[in-house]
């Protein structure tokens, strides 16, 4: 079933720093945005890769984390009250007759949008896979990279892959409860892990109570038996080849960025990157933006603070796009008691 | 006598916040620098204009005033140690056989830069003058616009042109002392001011006392004899000329922008705006570069946060110049040591 498309002027395609000051700067310009982000959270690279490291040349921001930049971001931009759409890529756009930008998601969601601002950094960031030849014949049904559910693995028996957190967590989650598995092994190279030390503790523990076990090992083939996956073929740091069995296969082994469709959307590139004008950062495309470290222009540097210029100079962009009749004289939010109704401080 | 010439690899001219953060990028970049402002003290506009008006759109900041800005961004460029040269205005700027640029200013300081970067918005603030047809030939004589200084007026006839803090403080400081005037005129069109209300009480209070006396009026034309002012033709409130006798005018009429030699500089310009391409902010003239609201590019807005990310370029265009068989790779300051170096943090 398809859903009604959603009718926005404007679309922002990532929810990272630069998207967030994106939907400051059209929202200053009085227009609302829709925003996309595959992440299940705002924050981008900034909250994903770096949340907790310090950030140094932010301009008058002399020290923040990454997480603390995104929460600032968040706050400039609440008075416009953007509509977030997160957990969700977007897979394709098409140019309608009335030139407005079709776009869908792989969560189901259809926009019918005037402008489009791709702030996707350096692409979408997915879940990472286990890299093994003929192990994605299995994606969907028994094998899963996207985040755990226990319905997947009730009763059967289930191996996780990974060394961090949620390897971990999920699997002293699938030991117990109405959704347990008939049995729980963890999945490493090496016994060495880079979850919690009290998750780490917890996990040893329940290895040691025979509650769950670990296997250290790299895969290196696969076991299929009348269509279905049997085993995994594993090298353990002994340099010998075993065999673990299982039902399901759930790989916890972190996110990765994924430029994705972005790259097959006709618009003009360079080195994976799309390329812009300086004038209002529009692509090869009539009012198709990119902003941040997905676009290329001389002399770009991918720093967050060029970003937010770009940002800024590409929502003028798009109001002469979305209001060609209007002048659009700068304003500013010292003075301007326009803005500050926007801002809704009068 | 002519000081020795400072020599620099780089000098920047306006210490607004642009500026602040030229000096910042620059530092971030290994270059150390001088600055030059007009004004005693930094900050710029942000500082003159707007020091406790909001501003809502810097990018991470919600909201500050212009003080708090150019506080943070102080403390941001404090582990680069810029040489700062206040209450000076550059002069001249002479290309030298090496190429270097002999830059002198009017407070008599000289330097050598190979790289300069003007950052001068608006221009100079300077004091606004009085105008009025011949007064200017008396200009450091009996008029006098610049900082008050009480040795001008000790035992004189003094008047003081103005309605803000400034002229009204002059008035109550030039009553007493050693160096106090023979007497005191406050001139202004009106009897209001802008000044603050105890400043405002106190002078009506003077003025109450006989000890000094406002006269309201607008100044139409001068009497001179013997090469001396004599006094000033007023036109007051009711439509009737008068004179105000007097031996020395101290003008209080605020600062204004001056772009001043800037324009002579023999760069190419826009509407009074600096041309500049957009991969390193460069003028026509190599090694000179403009940050901010001094320049022009197509799609150019005069906000701060875009001479921001004009400033990271800049700096990175200069060090091109500066090192130029190193390669320039763009670091983090998340990540990286030779940055945090620099940053003072290890």
């Amino acid at each position: 079933m398809t859903q009604a498309p959603i009718k926005t002027e404007a679309l922002v395609i990532g929810a990272g720093p630069v998207g967030l000051f994106q939907v400051f700067q059209l929202g200053l310009q009085g227009v609302h945005c829709h925003v996309v982000d595959a992440l299940p959270h705002v924050g981008g690279q900034c909250a994903e890769l770096y949340a907790g490291k310090p950030i140094y040349d932010i301009p008058g921001i002399p020290f923040c984390t990454g997480q603390d930049l995104v929460e600032r971001l968040q706050q400039q931009m609440a008075p416009f009250k953007p509509t977030l759409h997160l957990g969700q890529q977007v897979t394709h756009i098409e140019r309608q007759a009335d030139q407005r930008l079709a776009i869908t998601t792989d969560g189901g969601q259809h926009f019918l949008t005037s402008t489009l601002f791709i702030a996707a950094g350096v692409g979408a960031f997915v879940p990472r896979r286990m890299v093994l030849d003929g192990l994605s014949a299995f994606e969907g049904t028994q094998v899963f990279a996207e985040h755990p559910a226990p319905e997947r693995w009730a009763g059967h028996h289930l191996v996780v892959a990974g060394d961090g957190d949620t390897a971990l967590q999920t699997c002293l989650d699938a030991m117990t409860g109405p959704q347990a598995a008939a049995s729980v092994t963890l999945l490493h190279r090496r016994d060495q892990f880079s979850a919690a030390p009290e998750l780490t503790e917890q996990m040893r523990q329940a290895c040691a109570q025979g509650r769950m076990r670990f296997v250290a090992g790299q895969p290196t083939g696969l076991k299929v038996e009348q269509g279905r996956l049997q085993a995994l073929e594993l090298l353990n740091p002994q340099g010998e080849a075993q065999w673990l069995s299982l039902d399901v296969l759930q790989t916890c082994l972190g996110l990765s960025p994924k430029l994705g469709p972005v790259a097959q959307w006709g618009l003009a590139m360079e080195r994976k990157q799309l390329v812009v004008n300086t004038e209002n950062f529009g692509t090869s495309e009539h009012g198709i933006f990119a902003v941040g470290d997905i676009n290329t222009y001389p002399g770009k540097k991918k720093l967050i603070l060029c970003g937010f210029h770009e940002a800024t100079l590409a929502a003028f962009g798009a109001l002469a796009l979305l209001r060609p009749t209007e002048k659009t004289l700068l304003q500013y939010t010292t003075t301007s008691t326009l803005l500050h109704q926007r801002l809704g401080l009068v």
